[in-house]
C-alpha cells in the first residue's frame, strides 16, 4: 500500500496460439512486466510453441499460472481494466494506454490488464469484471492491432511513467570554448582570404558575418572543431597529388 | 512551411524478411502512417511474403518505394531519425519516441525515421546520416523488439500527439533536404581526397564517418549550405594570391 506501486498483471483470456503467448511475454518482459495470467489458454498449458515466439523472455512464460475464470484470475486485484478495440455501449470510463498507465503507477493494491482471444476480443462477461476499458487510439479506418502489439502498447505505457526506467545517459560533449570556436573561424578567414572569398571589400563585413553564423551555429564540441581543424589543414598545407 | 506537419517516412534500411515488411506496414496504418521506404531490401521488391502479414495494409505496401541507399532514401526529408537499440558512443542527441514525435509534429520539411535489419539493425554508416537517435527505453535486462514492435512504438506516439500539435511560429527555415546536404558532404570529400586526407586507407571510412557526423550535426539550412559550397569552391578554382 505504500512504496513503488506493483507492475499491473497481463491476463490473457482464452488466447488461442501458443505463439502469440509468448509474443505477449517478449512484449511483457521488454518493458519489465513479468506477471503473467492465462485463462482457459484454448490448447492447453505449457504450450510448446510459446517458448521460441518469447526470444528468451522465458522467465515470464516460467511464472504464468493458469485460471479457469477471469473472476479467478484477477482475485487479488484492485483494480481491472479490460482491453477492447470499440466500444460497445459499456458503461464504463474508456481510457487510453496512457492514462490506464497513469491510473495504474498511482493505485493503491495490485492492477489487472485483461486481453481478449485473438479473432474476437473480450466478450461482455469479461469486460464486465472490469471497472474502466482501455482503448487504444487508433487509424478509424484501419483498426488491425494483434495481440502482441496491444500488450506492448500497454507496458510501454506503463514504463514510460516509471521512474526506474534507465535515463538516457547522453554522451554529448557540450559545445567547444569560444576561444577554440574563434579559432576554426580564424583558420578559415586566413584560408580564404587569399583567395579572394571575401572579396569585393564593400561586402567583406557581412561575408564575414554570414560564415561566422553558419560555423557558430553547430555547437561543435572540442573534437569536432579539431576535425575540421585538421580539415582546414589538410586543404591549406597540401597541394592536390594529381 | 505551413499548415498540418506531414506524417513521419518509414524507412527500413535492408529488410530481411518480406512478412516483417508487411507487419510494419500494417504497424504504421493503424497509427496512420502510410508511406514507406525500402532501402535494398534482401529479397527484392514486391515480395509475395509481406502482403498477406499486413493483414489488410496493402495501400502502405503498393505505395513502398525502393532505393539504392539510405541517403537517396532521404533525400527530400529535412530531419532524419535513426532507431537503435543501444548507444554506441555516438554523439548525436539521443530521444525516446515520445521526444522525437514532439520534434516530428513541430519540425519544418519532412521527417524519416529509420529502421535497420531484423537481425543486426543499422550500420553506423546509416546513423552517420541521421541528426538524433531514436531509442526505446527499454528493460536493460531484456531488449528484445522486433522491427514492427518499433516501428509501432514510433507510429503510435506519432499519433497520440497529433491533437495537441500547435504550429511554432518560428521563421527558422528547416534544415536542408538531405540531398543538400549529400552533396555538401561530397565537395569536402572530393576537395580531401587528393589531398591525402583520407590517408591511410585503412582509417578512410572511420574518417569520412567523422566528416559526415561533424557536418550533419548542424542541421544547416540551405541558405548555410549554400554558404559553405561557397567556401569551398573558393577554395578549390582559386590559389592563394600571394
Amino acid at each position: 500500500m505504500s512504496g513503488t506501486p506493483e507492475p499491473p498483471v497481463i491476463v490473457l483470456v482464452r488466447p488461442q496460439l501458443g505463439e502469440n503467448i509468448g509474443k505477449a511475454a517478449r512484449a511483457m518482459l521488454n518493458f519489465g512486466l513479468t506477471e503473467m495470467r492465462l485463462v482457459t489458454p484454448r490448447d492447453g498449458w505449457p504450450n510448446p510453441a510459446a517458448g521460441p515466439a518469447a526470444s528468451g523472455a522465458d522467465v515470464v512464460l516460467a511464472g504464468a499460472r493458469v485460471f479457469e475464470s477471469v473472476a479467478e484470475a484477477v482475485s487479488d486485484c484492485a483494480h481491472v481494466y479490460a482491453t477492447t478495440v470499440r466500444k460497445r455501449g459499456v458503461t464504463k470510463p474508456v481510457l487510453t494506454p496512457h492514462e490506464a498507465a497513469g491510473e495504474i503507477h498511482v493505485n493503491e493494491g495490485r492492477s489487472a490488464i485483461l486481453f481478449g482471444p485473438e479473432r474476437s476480443g473480450l466478450e461482455t462477461d469479461d469486460v464486465a469484471v472490469a471497472r474502466a476499458i482501455i482503448t487504444v487510439p487508433i487509424n478509424p479506418e484501419f483498426g488491425s492491432l494483434n495481440l502482441a502489439q496491444a500488450v506492448i502498447l500497454c507496458a510501454y505505457e506503463w514504463s514510460r511513467g516509471r521512474e526506474l526506467v534507465q535515463p538516457t545517459m547522453e554522451e554529448l560533449l557540450p559545445p567547444a570554448p569560444q576561444d577554440e570556436l574563434e579559432g576554426l573561424i580564424g583558420h578559415f578567414e586566413a584560408l580564404l582570404e587569399p583567395r579572394g572569398y571575401f572579396f569585393p571589400k564593400s561586402r567583406a563585413a557581412a561575408t564575414r558575418r554570414t560564415l561566422r553564423n553558419v560555423l557558430t551555429k553547430p555547437g561543435w564540441n572540442h573534437l569536432e572543431v579539431r576535425t575540421l581543424r585538421g580539415v582546414l589543414s589538410a586543404i591549406e598545407k597540401s597541394t592536390p597529388r594529381d
